[in-house]
């Protein structure tokens, strides 16, 4: 990673090295940080940040509009060209949108095509906090809304990501919350301790389908040494549906616990999903032989 | 279904009649019938059984070795040329054994010789109480066990195989237990009432894939109307690994519950497996929008 | 108990012998019962009840407020002289409110005196739905109400005082709903099997003291012979804190379960509270050594 | 506090001083602090300890007897007359077993004379790490030992007592573990997030008895500020049976969710006994209006 600037590195340069330096975050609005350049004190990156969507909010309606026409397609002929800035190619690389199949192009064409017809701009969503299930589900829903509620989301969804791009280019008091976190543990309340070596995957669930994101095994407090998802720097979590699997029928077994063939409770699905991406997730599995449960804790 | 001999009928008939009324239940060997006869008369179906199945215990060794030897291999060649008993067919044909694709067909094959070369006799197992994974489980398990131990474990599959024969066949008191049961019962503990109207799957699982066995739906008491499996006269559950999935989501969106997009509980698959055929599993969900639970419950 | 009219004989008989049948039902108001003998035949009980109630909500509001005027006050001087008619002795008797001590006297009689300054007419609560906590968080609640909902409240009463003493007197299709029922379930979680001998207790829960109220254990099934308290037959529940107390540890280390001493988990209270005296409240307790769980079930 | 030697204060000065430093440690015997002397430099406070444990047990079984008839009776004449050693007045302080009542004297005077005469020795226990009941529980079980498993006892409760008073004189790398702890955290299921605000009640349950211990409220993350027993310096927890009640319900009502009066779920105490004086007890709640469990989590 390049070197951050820091937010008194910012504070105190001239406004024209401080245009440059933050000028790629708002795509193709080299304007949104001149504009934010005049309020300059910042006390924290976050109110930095505030301060730039507060100049995208002030600009005149032509203006915001110009804004959201400069953003590419979402899995697009612009994504497949090789046109968008570095920013839009990792952003849409890591849902692998910039090389879809032809099936997978041809219906986000459709969907672009319908929306850009409605509401005159591409549709713009924060990437990184989405999986392909949750992307196209929030493409449905948008394109029902009405006009300004829909403008006013993809403004929301340009903070999302102008938020995590700021976060990765500047360092400094009051940073903007841009991690998520997925964390487990296992508790054996057949004998009242943390379970530990229980193997663990981590799935995507896509329709019926499950794609591995993670494979851990539990410490000897019964929880992962990192968070199955997210923690510091890790960036958002991705909307999704998520299954945590759990091999704790062979944790048992390899206590000597008497277990039945096949076992009652044996390999332990938790199926939950995530919709707030900055949040913490704690789902723990608490079982027996014979029960387990789970609840979103903290 | 044919009329079914009743228990007082068997009592007071010749033993001649006796033994040509109840000779077919176990596979080629009217012997069994004919040295339960003296016995006479039987109090219950059950002492029936147990008579019969006495009678094989006391036979002499290279009759008992016979009889093991009289029986069909499973998913063997005998069962693709049709010659089985008519029991046997019906059996076997419950889990498609005796119309295997060419791989599967194979794999029987080679667990089938390997099996006889070591033990002297097929490899005897009460299908009807059996998935897939459960038999390839128990022809690894059973492969590698003492002659001794094995010899008893197959005269207690002919057990269960004749129990449900007998009980298909005869009727009267104390009949014996042949029926499992497989129920649930969704509880909204964020109301604190049962919940109607939830829609169910419960699937088979066989390594990775799952196969559709019922759908259903809870009544007014959160219940199903039926069993999800088994229940009086419906025969023993067969051992493996099920799923049943709810839409609880639905449910609680349908009762007016806010819930975030995608919800944290929304559907919910609980994975378990059985392994008493004639036990009943009762597999309730208890959920919130943000937890469930579940356990063997009775 | 003496011999119940029945629905049909209170049909067909004269208008004169069935308002004398049905004459005290309503406390020295008879006019009720005559007003109701022009709306037969009725097809249920239930609506026979309807039918009184319709009588008394239609009679002109002097007569109505007599009509409220003419019960005894609760625990008050009536019922200390007896002078109370023999329904009323009965029902108050329950929870000793005709025999209370010198300050608990002069507590209701001050409640009594602030709410018939408040309201005009004395406070009237169907006892039998009630214990002596929820009577005087009831007192309290209700003398704060404004008048036309305590008048509603204080009829709603009587609709539930009524009810029960018509179906104590009635029998026919359509009864009314006057019995609650509370029951539980013990299931053994640590060993995936209902809990069978577990001793257990009831308590009321008045502030901080406990009444004993029933004492029984677990049968085989993990539940008791007969509900904790109400059932058929048995009457409305009485709106109040309960705590079931379950000697769940004894059983554990009866069936051999290793425990330390104390245990975690070993005499177990469960809590809660009763507000639907005609509800089913099932309260089981879901328990290993090391945790347990309720909700309310059915 | 006076001030602590450090470890290697210890292992640098001369015999004489070593055995001047830690010789009250062990009651009346500075021949154990003595011969600890010698097996210097000890890496751990802990193999200290360990060291002089074994000078103890490599002793003449007439001096370790010495040793035990040195040590003053529970509750007994001495303590009531002031003749102990101060650090045996600040442990028996704790449970005011030094201000017994007459009949509680009486009790304590007879369980100890029948003690002695059994095993020539008084009856010693490492108050700190009792409640009233579990010494009166161990009173009895250990009077009911054979004299070698009681011996053992003793020595090890000679061990507890003077672990604690070494960690509390003596400070250094690998401290003896001494600091047991008790946690909770209340997680509100039907809202999916922790409870804060709720007011927490913890008692010491003494047959049917209960003694308030500590009174909190949980905070923004639905813990509480520090354990509610223990902690990094807090000492052992004491042996015995505790309820936490949980003011949930008002929570609940806070927070605007519809609860029928009463609420199912409102106080809620929760009852589990400590058995490891030095182990971490974290006891959540997880509740909903309908609902609630817990567990020995970690």
């Amino acid at each position: 990673m390049t070197q951050r600037l820091t937010l008194d590195d910012l504070n105190d340069m001239s406004a024209e090295a401080f245009a440059g330096a933050l000028g790629d975050i708002f795509e193709h609005a080299p304007w949104v940080a001149e504009g934010a350049a005049a309020r300059r004190p910042f006390a924290t990156v976050a109110a930095l940040h505030d301060a730039m969507m507060e100049a995208v909010r002030a600009a005149p309606p032509e203006r915001q509009l110009a804004f959201l026409r400069g953003h590419p397609e979402l899995g697009g002929k612009v994504a497949r060209a090789g046109a968008m800035t570095a920013e839009s190619v990792a952003e849409q690389g890591g849902l692998g949108l910039n090389r879809l199949g032809d099936a997978d192009f041809q219906r986000f064409e459709r969907l672009n095509s319908t929306y850009r017809a409605r509401f005159g701009f591409p549709f713009i969503v924060c990437v990184r906090r989405q999986t392909r299930s949750s992307i196209l589900a929030s493409f449905e829903r948008r394109t029902a809304l009405g006009p300004d509620e829909e403008f006013a989301t993809a403004l929301s969804e340009i903070g999302h990501i102008t938020r995590l791009r700021l976060a990765q280019k500047v360092e400094g008091e009051g940073m903007p919350r841009t991690d998520g976190r997925l964390s487990t543990h296992v508790l054996d309340t057949h004998a009242g301790r943390p379970a530990p070596g229980v193997r663990i995957r981590l799935y995507e669930v896509e329709d019926e389908a499950r794609s591995l994101i993670a494979e851990t095994a539990t410490n000897a407090d019964g929880r992962t040494d990192r968070p199955l998802m997210g923690g510091p720097g890790g960036g958002p979590l991705r909307m999704g549906v998520y299954e945590i699997v759990f091999a704790v029928g062979d944790y048992f077994r390899a206590h000597g616990v008497a277990m039945p063939s096949p076992a009652f409770v044996d390999v332990v699905p938790l199926r939950f999903g995530v919709a707030e991406p900055e949040g913490h997730y704690h789902v723990p599995l608490l079982a027996t032989p014979w029960s387990f449960s789970t609840y979103r804790g903290s």
